[in-house]
This record gives structure tokens, sequence and C-alpha cells, in this order.
């Protein structure tokens, strides 16, 4: 099928606040690196709050255009650090409020990437396979194969934050085109 | 040996922001349900802001104090509810805020119980599951044995949020006792 | 569409060996109530030997033709047990044993359907969701939705081994009617 | 505490049945390493049957031996690999058997170890939490750290079956001494 090269729009999130987070730079290196017909747009996390299910009915203005945007989306990659071997509670509640209420919940059906970086050996491996179970819920489909667990990220990005491991960098293209190729089975 | 009867100090706290949370009642009932040696303090979440690692240094007063109770309590009960097949992220961010730096971890070797209430029917086990691999990493010692799933939470708690199902009561009593003998162990 | 209507071949296995185990139950109760369209076979996981890689070239006749039936199917249908908090050793070696070697993995992209029964409250949600994480390294395609975890099961079977809770058959209608639409959906 | 030195006797087995394998290598390694003090008996999970329930009430000689030697022990050591991003079904199976009748669960309140070697980069850590989950069930004490995960284990043991990497035998070490420390609290 010619259809790698539909154009495809991907709404691309990180789990963490810190202004220099590795998981933040990979998120910029997959835009960097992404094939013509793929456009990631990034969405910072800051400014939503802690979620109170009983203001739910009143989301701030940045769950609301979160929302929006997830759903505008043709799919999703999640960059998730691991805190305390899971997802940061961060990046858990911005996603409890942007699924809120359930009747509206915007992950229904959208095809999904995930991966993270950490310093330590194992590269967000715990906190990718929590946040699986969570999308599970939320029915969103996640895509399996190919993952990226950037270990030892301290190592693989410069001082301005671009992604200069090669190996990584190859993988990164690789997971990009999975994830488009993924995104088209469903569409 | 007769020290069931030793005076042990309990913080717990719930896992939600929610002003008429089930988890917050369920907590509540564990409070008046203990025997009298046993004293459960209950801390409320609200005000821990999200967790940003540029500003863990200068933890606000509310993480202050709660890190500082943590670290004076024998013990720990931690009450959660299940979001989206998960750990709330209001209750994994007040962890990871709590848990840093990681040389100041409070919760380091602290006896620890677990429970949750759900509307649903699996009354937050999944959620139970994913919050002891958090405690792994941050050396809890969490009690095996019982555990509390209250199901259907919405049939056993009263208008004014009182515990009234007489089976869960005396669950809850007899989770306080072995969080009790718990404790002692590793006094 | 009007692919609802299109024939689907299934393979479904229980992960039990015992013979009035309620896993199997369920399975030929999910046979009975497919549509006409839905074929589903039974395969008994009988005869299928310890897994041991240093015989991996020289699998037995059984585990040839379960590797063989898998590959041949159009989707898969799990029924899994909860033994230990996790999915049974049965069912785990049976799923090694046929992954087995890698460059065969005949779980690969096959869309993949999972249930279970249990006497307790929980239904088979821990083993359920350990599986998932299994066939994620697979490759399968698991379904999100709907679940199926039948609790108190010793209420739900009659002498027979025939399902007789009406509330759970309807739901195994739909959950076969939502995995046909979810196997199509690949085709 | 001069503790330290009391004998302490721990049941080691590994979950795989080939005969080069890497996690039988690093139990070997961990029984050579042991303080004087602590003596690691190393049983062979060849020959446990599959599990039957419609048979537990007559488990074979070696369930029986397992079980008993399991009872006997101060502690346990559980080495396992990662088969399909869990436990592999060889060591669920033993476990499961080993379990049964729950009345007679020998790993109640038994301190235990968990390790694990792999050829990968993650070095059984998936296959270690889901480990940790059924011990949870079974009322086992998991001591939480140190972990030990050895990674990329082809380049660590040398042909005869030795573990060369000077790292992880300090690691080894280290983990013994943590788990005598471990046992000898809830003596």
């Amino acid at each position: 099928m010619d259809n790698k090269n539909e154009n495809v729009s991907i709404l691309g999130f990180a789990g963490s606040l810190r202004k220099d987070s590795y998981n933040k730079m990979l998120l910029t290196a997959a835009q960097e690196l992404s094939p013509e017909n793929v456009k990631i747009e990034i969405f910072d996390l800051e400014g939503i709050p802690l979620f109170n299910q009983d203001l739910e009915s009143k989301p701030n203005d940045k769950i609301k255009i979160f929302k929006e945007k997830i759903k505008a989306a043709d799919g999703l990659l999640i960059v998730t650090p691991e805190y305390n071997y899971s997802v940061p509670g961060v990046l858990k509640n911005a996603i409890d409020a942007a699924s809120r209420p359930k009747s509206a919940n915007p992950f229904e059906e959208k095809p999904t990437g995930i991966m993270g970086a950490s310093i330590g050996m194992i590269g967000t491996a715990r906190a990718q396979y929590h946040l699986r179970q969570t999308m599970v819920f939320l029915n969103s489909y996640i895509m399996n194969r190919p993952e990226i667990m950037v270990t030892f990220a301290e190592g693989k990005f410069d001082q301005a934050g671009r992604l200069t491991d090669e190996v990584t960098r190859q993988k990164v293209k690789e997971f990009i085109v999975a994830l488009l190729q993924w995104i088209i089975k469903f569409k």
C-alpha cells in the first residue's frame, strides 16, 4: 500500500514539568526525526491542575484544550519518565484530568505510542507497563512494538538538549514510522 | 507476646481531593475502629503541589509537614482510589513529592498498610498492586495480608459518610490489628 | 459495514488441566453463545510438556499442532484462571512453549480476547493484566474492552458445567461480538 | 547486634530446566559467594509435574520434597529468568504446585530474595515484579532491596558457567548479606 505517505497528525506530551527533562528532549527528537508526512505537535502539561472530581464539570482552559487536541489528533505519543517504579504523578494526573467525565474520554480508540528515557539502566520499563494498563481502561490502542526505553540518558543528549546518540536516533526514526503505520491501520 | 498493647502511631492519607470521597470515609472508619493503643492521624493531600524536580530543594510547607509526619509515624496507612486502572495521579504525585530528594526518603523501612474503596466490583485491586510496586522502590514494608478492597462502596456508607456495612467494619478492625502487629515486628 | 457476517475462526484455550474447571466451562459457553459466523475451536492444553529451551528445536506433536492451529486461526480466545495472583504456570508454560523459537512466534499480530472465571470476588483480574503484558512481547493484538471477569463462579454454572447465569451469558455474547469486530478490523 | 554471624539456611531455586541456564549459574554464584554462616541449598525444578488441581491431594515425591525443603529453610532465594515479559511457566508452575493445598502453603511468612539474569538489557525486571505480586498472595516476605537484574548475561559468565564479572560478583555478595539480615529480622 502507498498509504505510508498519508498525512498524519500526532499529539505528543512528556510526563515531566522539569525544564531540562530528558523525556521532553526525547519528544523533541521524535518531532525532528519524523518523516515529512508526520506532524508531531508537542503539548506541555504545565498548568493542568490536580484532579478533583468535585470540579470535573468545570475543567480549566488548559484541560479543555488538552482534551480537544487529543480528540483532534490521529494518534498520540506519550513520553514517560519513571518515578518510584511507576508513572509520574504529574503524567497520571494529566491523563486522569483529560479522561473525565467518562462519557467524553478523548483517548477512546486512539492509536498511541509510548516511549521513555531515564538515567538508570531500566529505562522506564516499569512505568511503561503501568501506563499500558491505564490505557486499557481508556481503550487507547497502544502499539506493542518497537519499544523505546532510553537508558543512561545523561550520555545521549548534548548541552542544548539534542539527542546525539546515533543508535537511539535510528530507533526513534523507526519507532515513528511504525507508529505511523499503526495509526493508518485504524483509519 | 504482650506487645499488642504497645502504643503505635499511624499516619493515614487517602488519595483523593474530593470532599465526599469513599476512600476518605474508609480512612475515617479505620481511625474510629482502631484499638485504643493505635492512633491514626489523618493527613489531607490538599495543598501538595504538582512535583517539579527543578524545585525539589525548596518544597512548600505542606510537603515539609507531610514528610516530617511520615518520618515521625511508626507506620503508614495509604487508602487508594483507583483511577483508570492505576493509582490516582493525585496520590502518586504526593508520594513523588514526599519521596524527594532520594537521600531523604521518609518511606524508608516504614511498615505500611494499603486499602481502597471503589464503586465497581474490583475494589481498587489494580491500583493497589501498582502502589505496592512503587513502595518496593521506596523500601516501605508493605503488609501482604489481609487486603481490603471495598467493592460497591455506594451501598456501604451512609449519608453522613459513616461506614455502615458490618462485614466491612469487621474486616477493617482485623486489618488494623494485623497492621499493628506488622508495625511491632519491625520495632 | 456488512462484514459482521464474515466467517471468522477462533482458537480458544483455557489455562487449566482440571476436569471440572470453571474456565473450561466458560470457554464452552463462549463457543455455544457465538453467532453463526464465528467458529470457536477448543484446544486442550493437556500434553504440552514443561518448556526446556535445550529441546526447543524438537517440539513434541502436541506443541506442533498447537502452533499450527494458532497460526491458522483468525483470532484467539484465552481463558485464564488466576493462581497465586497471576497466570497459572500451566497456561504460561503453554504460551512459552508455543512462542519458541522467536522467529516462529505464532501469536504475532493475532487479534486476541481474554476472559477468566474464579470463585473469588476479583474474578482473575490480576492474572489478566499479567497475561496482557506477556502478549505485548508476543505482539498479539489484545482487545481492550469489554472485559469478562466471572466472579463467584461456583454459583453461575450448573452440575453439568453449563453457564446458567443470564447476566453472564449476555456478557459473553457481547464479548464474542466485540471480538469478532476486533478481528475483522485487522483483516 | 552481633547476629550477622547466626547460621542461616536458604533454599535456592532457578526457574529454568535448561542445562546451561544463566539463572542456574547465577544461583551457583550466590552459593559460592555467601558468607560462611549462610548455607544455600540448590533445588532443581526438574521433575515437578504440571499442576492439576484434581491431583493436588496426591503430589508426587518431588513436590513433597520441595515443600518440605521450603518449610525447613530459614529463607528462600528465587532466581527467575524472564520469558515473554513475565515469570517462566516452569517457575510459576513449581510455585503453584508447592503452594497447594492453601492450608499447607510453605511460603507463608518466609523471608525471600529474588534475582534474575537475562541476555537482554532489562535483566528480568518485568518477571521479578510479577513474581513479587504472586508472593504477596503467598505471604512471603520479599526483600525490597537490593535488587539484582543481571543484564547481558552472555558476557558475564565463562565457559564453565562461573560468574566472572567483578561488579556483579560484588553485588551478589552484598545481596546475600542483605538477605541474611532480612531473614534474621523475622526470626
